[in-house]
């Protein structure tokens, strides 16, 4: 092979958005493998908010990205080269393969999963991948959704929300609003994905609207963003309403504390409850969460969104179209 | 009955602590039991934290207190004139009596429940009224508390933080950690309580502090004060750490937003739960709790303190004391 391997590098910590400066794009030569492990040629990678939190040096669920280490990042690539027999060339497998063009898999903690076959890539690290299971999980287990809750979901026209929304809608909620940036998302939402309610949070009152929509307030809030939001939602929660804590996208490019939380006090009165999770926890368990998501899928009773990035160099932007919203659904970029 | 009914009424509302202006002492005749009421002369008035917030004019669990209506208030009182079969006259019980010298009770609504014999007073307010059962509840049922968890406490010398921390360690825990003011508060729970330690988050500096005795983390929080230290104890939350919201006394006299959390976004990462509950939920269940810490105490492994305030015109100075942190235990009017 005389192909050269671009990585994508942690350059310098970031203290907002990612740019040349905090992540410098390098090459090497092209790994091989050695017995046990196997050469993947990355396709496509998931671009996920955590990855930004695995920047900042603070602790975390996993160790922060090191300076000058590649970006850590699920991915679907194909084995292209194997000295293992767990790796059959040809394959595609899913893993943390990092933004760079060829990953290196073994048999123990850099290890890597077949995709099932038959599932576009982008749709397998969407709705099978993490946003699948993190948000039936985080649903489910985390928010014990019951028939009848009202339930509201921040970054709803993003990868994991506008799939917590449908799944919700699934198992039965008597409402699902769907907090979202800007008209157009606002009726995707309503329209293709069938909320119930959007509040638009760049142009409307979101403590106004979600006392409109949900006039007895909310049974289940699927927070994606913390902060204000957040805060709002804590406001006017129902009787032992509960709070998932998925992510806090409208945080991380802070490194100051974030605006607290005032309305944590409601939580009292209302016998609420406010739970985090890592969906790293329930990997034993993706294959119920992925048999389910299938079936609703072939009913077609799912729709899924995915925004394609073109180009390995521009995941630092593709990251970016979180923070800024300029995504509908699930991020990926295609290599 | 020549005598006069004696009653501390909300004369408006406070912005910050009780006093003459907010709460007035007025005096009508003495109420005169209807059929199926019986009139009870007040002995003893349990002072809470939350009396207070029922004096805001917000939503909360209860309705607030109406402008010239008595003090609502838990207490206990002898029947001294019936008209109901359920109320013996001489029997002491316990009901939402109110400040004042006599109170009506009756089968429904206003109705008392006779305290069990033998008991003093004050400890049937303290370890088998309200407070007990929102440390026993409080830890076992929204805490959860396992063998080895390292529990901190905050107003740990209060009524309900000093049987939290002694429930905990009869339960198994690997540490018991309780925040405080002052040393005397701290001597107090460490060697008549047996802590394990103690902050004094008047001299000390409590991250730092709890940091030192709680290395590994904090398993449970109960929290009795919000603000600066339910923050800090969220930062410094173990894996799959729980926080029950009890009260949030720190913020009860400020009429503006409290400060607010911002080491939330710890709950995700450390899969962290915070729940806050109301007692009264668990009215049905309070036999259960007042049998085991009958048999605790019978068995001398319960240390109780009430501080008791001589008359009912004081109720509002002694009220104020939760807030000073003047009282060691229990407070409790006697009248």
């Amino acid at each position: 092979m005389t192909e050269r391997n671009r990585r994508l590098v942690l350059a310098e910590r970031p203290a907002g958005l990612v740019d040349e400066r905090t992540i410098r794009l390098e090459d090497g030569p092209v790994p091989r493998p050695a017995p046990g492990e196997a050469l993947v040629k990355v396709r496509f990678l998931s671009i996920d908010p955590t990855i930004r939190t695995w920047m900042n040096d603070a602790r975390g669920y996993l160790p922060p990205i090191g300076i000058d280490e590649v970006i850590r990042s699920g991915g679907i690539g194909e084995v292209i080269a194997s000295e293992s027999p767990r790796y059959g060339v040809g394959t595609l497998v899913f893993g943390m393969l990092g933004w760079q063009d060829y990953a290196i898999v073994d048999e123990k903690g850099r290890g890597a999963q077949p995709i099932a076959p038959g599932v576009d890539p982008p749709v397998a690290l969407n709705l099978f991948g993490i946003t699948g299971m993190t948000a039936y999980f985080g649903l489910l287990e985390v928010g014990r959704i019951v028939e009848g809750d009202v339930v509201v979901v921040s970054g709803a026209a993003g990868a994991t929300g506008s799939v917590v929304g449908q799944i919700a809608k699934l198992k039965g909620a008597g409402k699902v609003v769907g907090i979202a940036g800007g008209p157009d998302k606002c009726a995707w939402i309503l329209d293709e994905l069938g909320f119930d309610g959007a509040v638009d949070y760049r142009n409307e009152n979101v403590a106004e609207r979600l006392r409109e929509t949900c006039p007895t307030g909310i049974d289940l809030y699927f927070d994606n963003v913390g902060g204000d939001i957040l805060d709002t939602c804590l406001g006017q929660l129902a009787l032992r309403g509960r709070v998932v804590l998925c992510g806090a996208i409208s945080t991380y490019n802070d490194r100051t504390r974030p605006a607290g939380l005032s309305n944590y006090r409601n939580l009292i009165g209302r016998r609420g409850r406010m739970e985090g999770f890592i969906i790293l926890d329930y990997a034993s368990r993706y294959p119920e969460a992925q048999a389910a998501l299938a079936n609703w899928l072939s009913e077609g009773k799912l729709v899924h969104s995915e925004h394609i990035v073109e180009g390995l160099e521009h995941a630092p932007e593709a990251l970016n179209l979180l923070f800024s919203g300029g995504n509908t659904g699930k991020v990926v970029v295609r290599l």
